[in-house]
């Protein structure tokens, strides 16, 4: 065979494998995609169980308007935003293919990409949603929640992910952020933003007693809120999948720096052990062992491509230890009604999770911009902070000065479900005893 | 080197790539079957969900049934149903890779492709059973239900695969149908079928008083079914997943027309997204918005590979909006006791679907026969609506007429489980209450 | 071009296939792992729904610390021991590379394999540690079950892995041991390591009556036990696809035979159908069907990439059928309570199918040592037998002995969940009814 045949011959295998590894990407965010929905039915199960029975279905109904409104407001606006601001607030060149007449946000032959890599975000902006949408059960309008959720997912957090969780983000190219597994742009921006929301929208009526002592309010279904936590551990998987690129031959972050899966797969697992075991130790509830999962991963998140096994096992470990301590805080000295910790669990996660980054990361190279540093670290933090908060607040309060924030308090004793649900939870059932409860013990 | 070795290595490496391929079929429709289990976990919580807690086991057992029986049914029969029919009714010389004695039936080191297509496909057939379980609850004969479901599920669906979702299904090859999503073989034939069998099956007692005005007759566990609801949701991923086909470099629909798992990813959470608000709007119900997403799904799968996200979006809208007035007809109208709007959602949905895309993708180029067109869409639908109709009626009116379809109504009154289960859904409640309840609306 | 350069272009080819094939690797152990951790969200749904209301937050503590524990273990003993150990009771050279300080321990760019193997050989850690979990409940401490789950997850299933489930296993390479679905060491020691706890712990206060009669004692919550059972079957595909190697270009055994994941595919649902068939049959308890689901995956296990799908079926079905019965005799005969059949579905089920193997695979040939042999199958058999049973009996006869295996009687009757967890798993409801239920049978 001469050297022209052997030539066309290298460049069709050039060609097919070039094609194995598009068609190798888009299966793989195929896959994140629907783990992630797991992270859904998991928050299903675990706010509808955190609630009393009488708001059960209110809860959920929550979940579910999140999980819809998002997904076309992140195809309408959210994906073009993260294109168009890494820069901070000028629009990037790159926006354009995100505008929904472009040809990549449709079927085309030509792009494996666009639309599986939409659909991961997408799935990343309704799980950021949802870790606001438990903190405020059992008194929130359906109304007002549906469009904090939207600001929150559909517009909020990715602005955060174009700074901080893109190759060029200012937060990367100007101060060198390291967040490979984004608990800074989801989290911390939705633990803030929650707290943000939660001063507007006040306790739940009985939460505190008139002199300002807490009175506990347990869920009515601990056993589904558990299986449901369990749900939203093997959803991470599909998360933070979400969180490695693979886009050409190997693994790298969403910063370009090189990474492997199997480094993603110790720390993941070794992080969610550490913070189980550390909630545990500090509290012996499963509760907040299984909230301890979530802040294991959370806390090693920006590193999991870097730290040791058992680096990512001790940060995580200390995040076990500490936060539930700091939900008891906001609980009781802030007199924060947060009914599941997620200011606690996502926001301080989050904070403790990019902080760690700057003490055990330190000097790590990026592409672009200066290496990771604690001083980067700990302003990009500040960033997130205030970029969830201040939307979260201002928005509530708007909702709040309206008088839309929140149902009637006739409407909340009674339950959420009477008022804004033409279903009952359990119709046959004694236990959600509508307004007539002598065993819940807020009323 | 010299080009007899440059070609040997070429060769090599030709062969590498070719395997590649290969596993990554085998792998893809791995997960694809993996991920359709958590349909069958999702519709035996929707559907245990969705009985009074005095048929919850009963309920779940006809899951079970399904399952465990569609396996060997499929093994034996239906593969080769499937590659025997496309042109109707004569076989086809390629249904002897189907027969359980052929080299593709077993373990095979020179074939990594028909165990696993057999696989999803047992999935699917299985899943298409499931559709017509939910409608029969709380009254239906265990026996009967095994028979009906192996009908449905080993034989009368696919069959219609064989017709209009195959390569060379004479549907296709004759009018033209496009269908990638198999809303017409599974979705609108097992709705058809569950309509036949309804109309022998009759209501339960008590659905309707005896000047025919509905009773309400809710399921004992709304949280449940609404987490069920959701796995299905996740599971669709895999569904649909195995509804593409990765043989060779890159994608094609059933029909070997170009795709991409991008387009599939805009257009299942767009149309999701759309059933569950377009459910929503019309109901405020979260059991309906989560049939809005089944809805979503079922009415933009025929074109998943060819919408625009808007597109799919605004379809499964107008499915869920639409749909559950149709449910609402059947019910009060036609006094058809479906008891979770099987009929509505897969039956109607899957015929809006295929009627779409006769709309809205006319013109579009087929492989095997003419363009899509309305007329080709519209009567592929009627076929598929009397392949699914005619076996469910008639073999439901001969287990009627053996006496064996529906259980004593002494049985009914007094649950199913007690009937037809030897152990018990809640020992210790007070919630089942075996014949004693004062809440269950309709004894 | 010259041939210096089509070699070049050919060289740089042969890097991108290696690569790719490293990455698809990397990526299928990812979704192995995750699917797993469904394993662990149905023992948790399972083991709640099989205990009484009183102990729910109990058992499901447990799985979560065996989860949380067994994550570090294995990571600082586990893998060291798979590797160290292949040859008996001497320490492999290859062992250096599971020491935590190695190189292949930690984020490596240079290895893409060692983390993620780590992973799933970590989830099938937990998930034998869980097989014990279930038949202890109602009556374990806390701190008890952690230390054994320990034990067994981290130290004693993991030495039967090195002997008959390594490449050079000397079960392998002496006998001729073919378990490729982990049969042996995981279900078979983990079945008699529980039973030999079950024989120190002792039964549930009120398990039988003051002359040897059982009482039955139910568990509050079937429909939960039923989709947890469900989601370990989805799991189950994470579990199997960890069983077989892809590291090179096509499928092997974990002994270097050839395999596909066809064959898997097959046999894995047809031992499924065929578990849940058998158990039907014999019980008509959707209870057993689903724990039959788990019979018919252990007894197919060993012979899955052999078998002919309908030989899988038939020693499932045959499970499936003789199983319960197993369970029956334990019980009555053997006063041993076993609160779900833990013993009976992985320690008999592992045997039969280990043994099936050396009747319907025998001369089946082995890279390493003589070929699948009744005698071999029956020894190693044997071996896993006697591996998981004595471990556990003097284990926890040892803490039964310093007086901390067993909750206090008055702790018992109370509910575990009063005595060892802070929080109550239906606080709203009269079913818990703690200390008062009057129709919890066994108090």
């Amino acid at each position: 065979m001469d050297n022209a045949a052997l030539l066309a011959k290298i460049e069709a295998l050039e060609a097919a494998v070039a094609l194995t590894k598009t068609i190798n990407a888009e299966v793989f965010y195929w896959w994140c995609t629907a783990l992630m929905v797991a992270i859904h039915a998991g928050f299903l199960a675990y706010e509808m169980g955190a609630s009393r029975a009488k708001n059960a279905l209110a809860s959920g109904l929550k979940n579910l308007l999140a999980f819809a409104f998002l997904v076309p407001t992140f195809y309408f606006f959210g994906w073009w935003i993260y294109l168009a601001f890494p820069t901070g607030f000028t629009v990037s060149d790159a926006a354009a293919a995100g505008l929904p007449w472009s040809e990549s946000m449709g079927p085309n032959l030509g792009d494996n990409a666009s639309g599986i890599f939409w659909a991961a975000f997408t799935l990343f902006a309704a799980t950021t949603a949802s870790i606001m949408s438990g903190a405020v059960i059992e008194r929130i309008r359906m109304s007002a929640f549906t469009i904090l959720a939207i600001l929150l997912g559909g517009f909020v957090w990715i602005l955060g992910a174009s700074w901080g969780w893109h190759p060029n983000g200012w937060l990367t190219s100007q101060w060198g952020l390291h967040d490979v597994g984004a608990a800074g742009c989801v989290h911390t921006i939705a633990g803030f933003f929650t707290l943000g929301v939660l001063i507007n929208l006040g306790p739940r009526i009985g939460r505190f007693t008139s002199d300002g002592k807490v009175v506990h309010i347990a869920g009515h279904n601990m056993p589904m809120s558990l299986i449901g936590l369990m749900l939203i551990v093997m959803g991470f998987f599909g998360f933070l999948g979400g969180c490695i690129i693979y886009n050409g031959g190997t693994w790298m972050t969403i910063y370009n720096t090189p990474a492997t899966l199997s480094a993603f797969a110790f720390n993941t697992l070794m992080g969610v052990a550490g913070g189980m075991i550390g909630a545990y130790v500090v509290t012996r509830d499963p509760f907040w062992m299984m909230s301890g999962a979530l802040i294991g991963v959370i806390s090693s998140a920006p590193g999991l491509d870097v730290y040791h096994p058992a680096l990512a096992f001790l940060i995580s470990f200390v995040g076990g230890l500490a936060i539930p301590k700091i939900a008891d805080f906001i609980l009781e000295r802030l007199k924060i009604d947060d009914a599941v910790g997620a200011v606690a669990v996502h926001g301080f996660g989050g904070v403790w999770g990019l902080v760690a980054a700057g003490i055990f990361a330190a000097g790590y190279p990026n592409v672009e911009g200066p290496a990771v540093s604690f001083l980067g670290q700990f302003m990009s933090m500040l960033v997130f902070v205030v970029l969830g908060f201040v939307p979260g607040y201002l928005a509530s309060y708007a909702l709040k000065a309206l008088g839309v924030l929140r149902v009637a308090p006739a409407a909340e004793i009674a339950g959420l479900d009477i008022a804004e649900v033409p279903v009952k939870a359990y119709p046959e059932a004694t236990i959600p005893a509508y307004g007539t409860s002598v065993m819940s013990p807020a009323e």
